[in-house]
Parts: structure tokens; C-alpha cells; sequence
């Protein structure tokens, strides 16, 4: 099988590295020294910025920010054959599979739930996918062949599968991940005058803001692509915030210590749900 | 030398299995199971919920939570010859300094920057304290050989101590540990009633939410204690996230990556300055 990447970044080149036994993989990334790098190490067995290379490819996977999936995917489409399988890895869902899935009906959205601080080719990692879970959205009227394959992809990968709606999938990741990333992002702003000695920054603040430290570039495009749900979730965080901090002002103790309660009772019901 | 350890809490009992070969310890604690397994593990060799027992012993460590040291204090000074080093192990220091230094001249406030979500005696740990940062807070009238038994102490857990005043050990913790607690608490709010599956929550997640596990007593005591430092911070944080908020709803992108930008670019040179 035939397989071109695009997009040979973190989470496109860790996908060239896991499945390259098992397929012939072309790469394309307009960062022609990427290209370099990822022939070199044998990686991709073909390579360019030239968006033409997908034809004759059975299977694309577009590996970019989630603002460029659509972009690109319409300059794209003239190259491929009918029939060719599409998946892309954006983190956001609804309206990429709005727009691709009419554009391509051989489209099958996916979202690997794995990912970095870090970013870029150098980054990649042939181990980003084990024991992880790639979520893919198809619609009604996906193929049941084309699911199939991108399946098999993610499988290929070393991650299981697990299939829902896309809006669904938004829903979920707003909560579950897009706004615990912006409020690391922000809390940024009250530290970056700090001179303070770092040996006393602990491992709660390291844990705390480590996703703070992801890219901007990528982040961008997820807030606002999922920001139907953002929004409403960031003003019930500030409702729930200036409640907290009228307890602490106004000194009603009783209820902050019950408020804070029910917070450490969510968080560690989720431990036990784990296990 | 004979030590009161008040509190067999997990950062009391951790310090008596890092110091009992170098003392006699006195556990006191008001739940008298605890001082039973304390005495059967041979953590401490004498033990009760009596305050009266700190009679006699060099030492005393009150490892409470901040609400209740000052109250306890008051009670406990009757029962201590004078000339006993006092300490603690608050998070908070301002109130504890000002109002424990004028009752007891040799009281030196201590912070061990460590800790886990978890407490009780039953997790505590003898290696807690290694490679840790102890925080003294020391006043301009404390006495060099209060200051140095202190610092001993908490070299005999395995920490390294650095010095400073109360009110900047408040102020440096407010953003250091206190607010990405409070921020990751009220997290919990939105997933309360979640009932996505737990396989979508990734370890940005479990990161930055695995704060909002910790003790609500303790937190309660410290967001109070320290609320002179805390409440700006909460309007300033409320500020910045309404700012990302407003450029997410206008679709002002190009702010929106320029502030993430900043945050990542501050979070990445914590990191830098680490090594």
C-alpha cells in the first residue's frame, strides 16, 4: 500500500515511522529540509512540497494544524484518485468532517489522542501511539470500507479505535482537553515577570503548566475551530471562579472547605474510575 | 536530642521516619489510631493526643494544617520550657510569623516544599523531603541558634533550606503553588457531571487537574491565610482569560497567536533556566 503524509511534523512523522514496514510512504512538507531529514533516515521513501505527489497513493493523512486541513485538502483533491482514502489528525472534528466529507466522500475524520509539548520532525516519536486511543468520527453516509482502512491505520500505529459523531468528539475535547490547555496558557501571564528562584517552583506548578509550553500555532486553530463550545465552558469557569473567590473574600470558610470538598471528590472519582 | 512532632499527618510522620535516628520522638496527634501504629511501627517512641507531653523536649514541630497552628500554639506554650525551638510546617508564613514570633521568641516558621495529593499517616514516606527545598522565615529578631537547629532539621529529612522574609515566601507562593491550585480545583466544576469515557482523557489532563485532588482542609486554611495575595491574583487571571476569551469570540487570530505565543514562550524558558 501506497501511503502519502502530509505534514511530516511530531504527529505525521511518528506516523511515517510506525507504519513503515508496512507501507510505501511519500512525504510531503513544504520545509524542504524536513524532506531531507525524513529521506535520509529513510523514513519516507519519497518526498517533496509538491502537493501532486499524492497521486497514485491508496491512502492521504493530512498531519497539520487544524486551520490548514480544509485549506490544503481543496488544493489536494484534483491530485487524487477517485476512491483514495482521506483521514486527517487535527485535533477538532465537526467542522473539518462538515467541510471534507461533502468535498470527499472517501473522507473519514481522525484524531490520535496522543501528542507533545514539543513539536516538529526531530520530536517524532515510532512509540507517540502505543497503548493510546484514536478516535475517528465517520458520518452516515461514510463508506464502510474507507472506516476499514483508516482503522487499520491507527491499529497499524499501535493505538486502538474508538468511533463517535463529531460533534460529539468537540464536545468531549472541550472539556477533556482544549480548556485545561487555555487556562494553563493564560495562567502564564501572571508568572512571566516572576523572578522567582525556580528551585521553588514544585512539581504541582511543573504538572500544572507543562501543556502551557504547547504550540501556538496549533492551539490557535483549535480554539477557535472548537471555540462553539469554548466559549460557553470559559464563562462558566469564570462564574464558578468569582464564586470560590467571593467565599474566600468574604471569608465564609464552611463553604469554601464544602466547595473545595466536592472539587477533590471529582478529581480523585476519576483515579478510581481508572483502574 | 528529644523532638514533639504535633500532627501525624503525612508531612508529620514523614519527618519522624527521616529524623528517629538522630532523636527521640514524641508523637502527638488527636486521633489515637495514628499514634498507635506510629508507636507499633517504632516511628515514635512516645505518643498521645496530650499536649502536655512537648514537657521536656528541645524541639517542637507542629505540622498541622495553617488554621489550626496558631490555635494549637496557644495552647501548647504553657506546657514548653523556654528556651524550646518552635517551628512549623505551614504553606502559608505571614500571619503564622507575625503572630507566633511575638508569643514564643524561639519560633522560626518553616515551609518543606513537598507534599502529595494524599495525606494521612499511612502514605507518609521517608524520602519525601530528598532533594526538596525547606523555606525558613526567620524575622529580624530570631535567634541564630533557633535558625540553625531549624535548618538542621530539615537538613537531617534530606532537604536543602534557603531563608527568606514571610511576606515574600506568601507572595512568591501565591502564583508559585497557591492559584494553580485554586485554577485546577474549580476545573473540576465542568467535568462534575461528565460522563465521557475515561480512555479520552489524556495526560494533559491528568496533569494539570491532579492538584484538584488535594486535601480541601488544608487548601481552605491556605487560600485564607494567604487571601491578601491571592484575590488580586484571581481579578488578574479573570482579566487576562476575558482578554483570550474576546479574541477567541471576534476571531482576532492573529492577538490570539501571538498571546498563546507568549505563554508558551514563558513556559518554555521555566524549563530552560531549570537545567
Amino acid at each position: 500500500m501506497k501511503i502519502a503524509i502530509i505534514g511530516l511534523g511530531l504527529i505525521g512523522s511518528s506516523i511515517a515511522k510506525a507504519i513503515k514496514g508496512h507501507a510505501t510512504i511519500v512525504g510531503i512538507d513544504k520545509d524542504r529540509s524536513t524532506i531531507g531529514y525524513a529521506l535520509d533516515d529513510g523514513v519516507i521513501l519519497k518526498g517533496g512540497d509538491g502537493l501532486s505527489l499524492v497521486s497514485g497513493c491508496e491512502m492521504v493523512v493530512i498531519a497539520l494544524p487544524v486551520g490548514s486541513i480544509v485549506k490544503v485538502s481543496q488544493r489536494l483533491l484534483p491530485y487524487m484518485d477517485k476512491g483514495t482514502v482521506l483521514t486527517d489528525t487535527g485535533s477538532t472534528k465537526a467542522e473539518i468532517v462538515r467541510s471534507l466529507s461533502t468535498m470527499w466522500p472517501w473522507f473519514i475524520g481522525s484524531h490520535p489522542m496522543t501528542g507533545k509539548e514539543t513539536s516538529g520532525y526531530a520530536l517524532s516519536d515510532i512509540n507517540i501511539f502505543k497503548d493510546t486511543v484514536s478516535i475517528i468520527t465517520p458520518t452516515p453516509t461514510s463508506k464502510e470500507s474507507c472506516i476499514k482502512k483508516v482503522k487499520m491505520l491507527w491499529e497499524l500505529c499501535g493505538a486502538s479505535t474508538i468511533s463517535m459523531k463529531p460533534e460529539e468528539h468537540d464536545e468531549i475535547m472541550s472539556k477533556a482537553s482544549h480548556l485545561p490547555h487555555l487556562l494553563s496558557f493564560v495562567f502564564m501571564h501572571l508568572v512571566k515577570e516572576e523572578k522567582f528562584p525556580l528551585s521553588l517552583i514544585g512539581k504541582g506548578f511543573r504538572d500544572f503548566t507543562r501543556i502551557a509550553g504547547s504550540d501556538p500555532v496549533m492551539w490557535r486553530d483549535i480554539f477557535m475551530a472548537n471555540r462553539h463550545n469554548i466559549l460557553p465552558l470559559i464563562d462558566n469557569y469564570i462564574r464558578e471562579l468569582s464564586k470560590v473567590k467571593s467565599y474566600i473574600k468574604e471569608e465564609r470558610t464552611d463553604k469554601l472547605e464544602e466547595t473545595l470538598r466536592e472539587y477533590s471528590k471529582t478529581r480523585r472519582s476519576l483515579d478510581e474510575h481508572k483502574g
